[in-house]
């Protein structure tokens, strides 16, 4: 452990071509920078867990090269000179992919960063965790279902992405909320999972089945909710086949982050308009405060 | 004027081929039938105007044919047996294109009906004023800003197809509610009208402007709320410029109904999903009696 103000050194991953298909590692290069001292307000944090997210991607397209890579990390308070955040203690804050950061919690590290999240002893739960479904993707799942999508029970949900780091989550959510949850994903072994682990009532390997078939047999009577974190050309065909005032939330578009160029798809406006369809992007970013609200009050930090 | 009981024929249009691009005459076959007695609660009514509007190619596509081609007409009770519809009165009612109509007025006549609307003497305006901006188009531009796009005084609200029937009253009304209103249409000549006889702030013609340019001079800050009668790649461009949060409102699709294959357009869920966009479906149909209250109160039928 480093005492308040020795000299260390960071080393961060910086991107330094925009990725053209899927990435490579020689988009990336590792900078190493020397840290700076730990002033009255800050602390100097150890990167322990990156959360390496499909956003990114077309987040750092929208910038100039080169980009300090961003996200959240779970990190262990190396040095502190801020009275609520000792040595020893776990935070999950916006950071980026960088091994020591020194900063003070209250000012934003990166541009459109969450709250910096204090961890509580959560064992014997893996730490790992407090970064997954207890922040970005947990949040998003908990809010895309119960602030933005509002399933209500015995409705018939369907998502995308369904066995990823949010779909998988929101899913669960729904089951609890009594809905009925179709779930598509990639494998067979996913869906598997899905059903046999998660609770999911269906779930279809979207790669092998024929959409509108499955769908149709699942819910005979159309989908009243949808969380769609794939966009593309399935999430035209299950608007297709949504009941009339059908609702979507969109939480990401995973099918066309690793395209060359903007991916074409159907026209979605002429379904939009006859199933009066209700559409709504959903970013946790917005969230803010709100979302360490629900963590300090589900997990019992103070 | 026919009298009660009178033997008569009435002729309607039959489409009986799928359109296959731009509608032809030979897709439709005019057929005659003997009307039916007036019977008790019911009347026969000639009409005056039909009300052919873009929606109805998407509609004739969803039936088997041949299809009775469906919409509202401005017509005149000829013969009557129900006391609130008296012999002389003029209604617009779901009948479609036919001459002669004999039907109770309190059941529809055609699937997805809007209900019959009695038509007060609005002179010195024409009377086809009560088929247009009084009912379908003059409706869902109304309630379309009012209950769905909702603008908020000061805000920028952008409207395509707005020399439409639809758009041209959308955009005059979110005049009247203090918006800035930027218009899209296809002539210089729609364009200089909206400015100088509907006061709409600024009208581009979207097939010779470079549409992002334009947008970023009259909408330097972002677009609020964007009015979509068209669909297509042109709303893909306006939403790129929307506001984070930014309100769509979907009334049609224009620029996808005579195409032979459904259009592949940029795929909207990265911008949906990044802008946090609230995007929503509005058909006039849904209103009901909600649309006859307001007719009924602005114009005042009793």
């Amino acid at each position: 452990m480093s005492s308040v103000g020795e000299k260390r050194k960071a080393k961060k991953y910086v991107l330094v071509k925009y990725y053209h298909g899927e990435p490579k590692e020689s988009d990336f290069e590792i900078v190493e920078e020397d840290l700076p001292e730990v002033k009255d307000g800050e602390i100097m944090v150890e990167a322990l867990y990156y959360s390496i997210d499909p956003y990114m991607r077309a987040h750092m397209q929208l910038h100039k090269l080169p980009i300090d890579m961003i996200g959240r990390q779970l990190a262990k308070i190396m040095a502190s000179r801020h009275d609520s955040y000792p040595v020893g203690c776990h935070i999950v804050a916006s950071l980026g992919w960088r091994t020591h950061t020194v900063f003070k919690p209250e000012i934003p590290f990166q541009t459109e960063s969450l709250p910096v999240v204090r961890v509580p002893d959560i064992s014997p739960h893996p730490l790992s965790l407090s970064l997954g479904m207890l922040d970005m993707p947990g949040n998003t799942a908990h809010f895309g279902i119960t602030e933005s999508l509002k399933p209500k029970a015995g409705e018939i949900v369907v998502i995308t992405g369904a066995a990823g780091a949010v779909g998988s989550h929101a899913g669960q959510i729904a089951k609890i909320l009594g809905c009925t949850v179709i779930g598509f994903a990639g494998t067979d072994e996913k869906c598997k999972y899905l059903i046999n682990e998660l609770g999911f009532d269906h779930a279809f390997n979207y790669k092998t089945v024929d959409v509108p078939t499955v769908l149709g047999e699942a819910a005979p009577t159309g989908v009243d909710c949808y969380f769609d974190n794939v966009g593309g050309e399935i999430s035209y065909k299950i608007m297709r086949q949504m009941k009339q005032q059908g609702r979507i939330t969109v939480c990401g578009s995973i099918s066309s982050y690793n395209a060359t160029e903007p991916a074409k798809v159907t026209i979605m406006q002429p379904i939009i308009a006859f199933k009066e369809l209700k559409i709504e992007g959903f970013l946790c970013l917005s969230l803010g405060e709100q979302m360490v609200g629900r963590y300090e009050q589900d997990i019992g930090v103070d």
